[in-house]
């Protein structure tokens, strides 16, 4: 391989200091210059970058620079290069997917968690990650009244607890593997090859995802279909046929997914019912809350997760709609040490006297990795910062502002909302206008297409019950009601250029 | 679950803003002080915390905070309450596992990442982020003179590439999903049951975890023996044997984790032979050169990594030895694409025009989770900031820091060191005089408790052969020569401590 990039020219340097202490604060200074400037102008950038596949490889150079540079330099290679090519998650007018938010408490608790850099794979790695850890999840497991079973305070000697994952696939992917060790255990060694998990069609995909990851068959992952009458919530009944047939069959029901917020549509699967069907056949419930879960801090959105308490597990990302920036998922368990039976480890060269006690938590025995980012930090400064509050007004502010995009969607009889909103996703189309559904699909492909064209701001869509339907997600950290009203004009008036004159019939 | 926590005070604010473009610079120069104040005090704080397991919990209150604080409230309490619970893994005194390093330019970076949050599951999520990606990984390849096979630049129609993952676990596991299906469709649909995968002893514990987690029998991960003789890597005879008999029984040799690196003592598994014998059987290879691979930016060092033209993939942490902060994974591998066919999704509400042009990557079909960091822009904040001259340098500075470690150790008649160092980590031990090994091991355990439990330095240990061994990782973003003769100082007095007058035989 020696002559291979021959070229790269051999330049040496002396008395190389990669962090200077000196002169850390004015290089963090920049940084700070740089983000307020980001944000001071973000509302007028493109949410959507106005960039071709490939772009990147035009503006810098194909080979890694010989020399260094000034930070000075790197920065504005940045404002040049990336900048333009960024699709702004924090811009106000992002209304795509679901947001992901980022108070600034958030933002400076991760800068000094990426400063202090600890490795917290053991509680003797770093005791206050792991404590502050705990710590936090109990504060939120509280603000969401989650049944004490699933606090580590409320009993030491209880084995309920959490964990901060990345994403929730990883808090899925987890538990999906504790409770296939569970049932290939308590049938006897039974081959994963039999074991069942099961979800809705509405389920997110990385659940079927992580079912292959953990070896789970694919003709094994039942995804129940579900209609606009229920909702597109998963029903009960529907969900015990399945798990019948399947036990009749020979086969092992072993992990259902629970969802309080689906993706497309923000549905809420009756976690009770959920729990006891699951029960007759000894299956694991997971519930994934990811964006949704967050508005149950507020007493009027709790009643999303009542079930809860009968289930094994619950997820939600703060990092969607609790300020806290990617990336931050908390899983708790009602019992954490079956993570551990199946991820856990002990090479001699972690093993430690606090370990060996059994007084503290290992957190690499409650996730895919071993080394893992200081999360907790961010996530204890938002609701250190804003206090539960804060919190609740920040959800309610958005659940408003979807509440009046509702309404003026509703006010134009060319649109139609199509499923009830919940939390703060409003899914609408234009009408099938006399049933014909191929020519809305046409209109609001039409539409989306319009609208995001432009890139001033950004909508994304899906199909429900097959219908093509627009989504408007409502609460990005600094979107206000203007820039809804917004959103909501330019819609319209592309919606004019769609439909031109035709006659609404 | 109305009653619970019903003492929790309502309290609600009006006006509430998460993050107000106007304070923000306030805001962000309290955490800059913070993050300079750290690291200005850090080489004199205790690397290892004084504390004791629950100590938070006395420290903060047990319910959330009914109303928000100040950032300077908030700052204070993590200066009173997580820093001393905190192991400084930032402090120039910090010798054990392998080292976290962070260069200024990535906490710059991190940073930003962190500011513009956004989540680049697929290329028009954020063009920037997944392309500055493909070119940074590219720069790195060049850098380590990886094979053209493992570029994404070199050749449009090539399927070679990389992804950056959070942690070597995750590299791991995904490539042995790939590794594993693909043996599962050669050999017509075969049970996940008779697929065996190989390392060593020596291979990280993660190996066997990743293993169990996609769901290989844990009887069919094969440990394979290592000794001394031939510094602790995996002889390729032995490994040929132990595929031959499980071939010749009916099982299915799929993956080889080979090490460039290993965690106990840095011994480096021979890639070529390796990648012959698996040849054999058809087993993906992967190579983990999490610690030590960063070292292969050097011409000295590159032939550690001959051989890997014949492997499948090849993980490097450059947050370990490149001065990037946690977490950064670079995973690069010949044929991409099959890491897509195991982990793609492709849900109707993530579908887009230029995921289906074919011309674009979508990189959460390239690893666990779907949403993901930026983290590709710290990563090339260090290449354009440091150029290789710097990296180079950083390297060097830290292998000739250990081999003076390594000069001490030896002069000093009443240690050895256990196996020839060959990065900037010396595993050494008080010797087995008159081969008394359960002595020595006693002494070695006294002396890392002494060493260790005034908290001035941090020192880790392994076993090896039997051997309990003290491990020394010079390479801390700090470290200099003078605080490694002072650990070294620290280690001889504590050895006056544990060996008094005992006569040296």
């Amino acid at each position: 391989m020696g002559s291979l990039d021959a070229d790269l020219p051999v330049v040496t340097v002396d008395g190389f200091k990669p962090l200077d202490v000196d002169d850390l604060r004015k290089q963090l200074l920049l940084s700070v210059d740089f983000i307020v400037d980001y944000y001071k102008n973000v509302d007028a950038q493109p949410v959507l970058p106005q960039v071709q596949p490939g772009y990147l490889r035009h503006l810098m150079p194909a080979a890694p620079p010989p020399r260094g540079a000034t930070l000075e330099d790197a920065l504005r290679d940045i404002r040049l290069a990336v900048l333009p090519g960024m699709t702004n998650w924090a811009s106000p007018n992002f209304f795509a997917y679901f947001p992901a938010t980022l108070g600034s408490a958030a933002l400076v608790g991760d800068f000094i968690a990426s400063a202090l850099n600890p490795v917290a794979f053991t509680w003797l790695s770093c005791p206050a990650a792991t404590e502050l850890e705990e710590l936090v999840l109990d504060w939120l497991a509280q603000l969401l009244r989650l049944p004490p079973a699933f606090r580590s305070s409320s009993d030491s000697r209880g084995a309920g607890g959490g964990v901060i994952h990345a994403t929730t696939s990883e808090a899925i992917l987890c538990t999906l593997v504790a409770a296939r060790d569970g049932a290939v255990r308590r049938a006897g060694g039974v081959p994963i090859s039999r074991l069942v998990a099961y979800g809705s069609d509405q389920t997110h995909s990385t659940f079927a995802k992580a079912c292959r990851i953990a070896g789970y068959d694919q003709a094994n992952v039942r995804l129940i279909p579900t209609r606009l009458g229920s909702g597109y919530a998963l029903v009960a009944a529907r969900l015990r046929d399945a798990m019948a047939a399947d036990a009749a069959a020979g086969l092992v029901p072993a992990y259902v997914c629970a969802t309080v917020g689906t993706t497309s549509s923000t549905a809420v699967d009756p976690l009770g019912l959920i729990a006891d069907v699951a029960a007759e056949f000894g299956a694991w419930v997971h519930v994934d809350a990811a964006y949704a879960g967050s508005a149950c801090i507020c007493p009027e959105f709790r009643g999303f997760l009542d079930g809860v308490e009968r289930a094994d597990s619950l997820s939600i990302s703060p990092h969607k709609w609790l300020l806290t920036g990617l990336d931050c998922t908390c899983l708790w368990l009602r019992d954490r040490p079956r993570l551990a039976e199946s991820l856990g480890t002990n090479p001699e060269y972690l093993k430690n006297e606090p370990s060996e006690s059994g007084l503290v938590v290992d957190c690499k025995d409650l996730q895919v990795g071993v080394g893992r980012r200081f999360r907790a930090l961010k996530l204890w400064m938002v609701l250190r910062t804003y206090g539960v509050a804060g919190l609740q007004a920040h959800i309610r502010s958005d659940v408003e502002m979807a509440q009046a995009f509702e309404g003026m969607v509703r006010a134009d009889r060319r649109f139609e909302v199509v499923v009830p909103p919940r939390f703060a996703l409003v899914c609408f189309r234009i009408r099938a206008w006399g049933g014909r559904e191929a020519a809305a699909e046409a209109d609001n492909r039409s539409l989306l297409a319009l609208v995001n064209g432009g890139g001033r701001v950004y909508v994304t869509h899906t199909v429900l019950d097959g219908k093509y339907v627009l989504r408007f997600a409502v609460g990005s950290t600094l979107t206000e009601h203007r820039h809804v009203a917004s959103a909501w004009e330019l819609i319209r008036a592309k919606a004019d250029e769609v439909l031109g004159g035709r006659p609404l019939e």
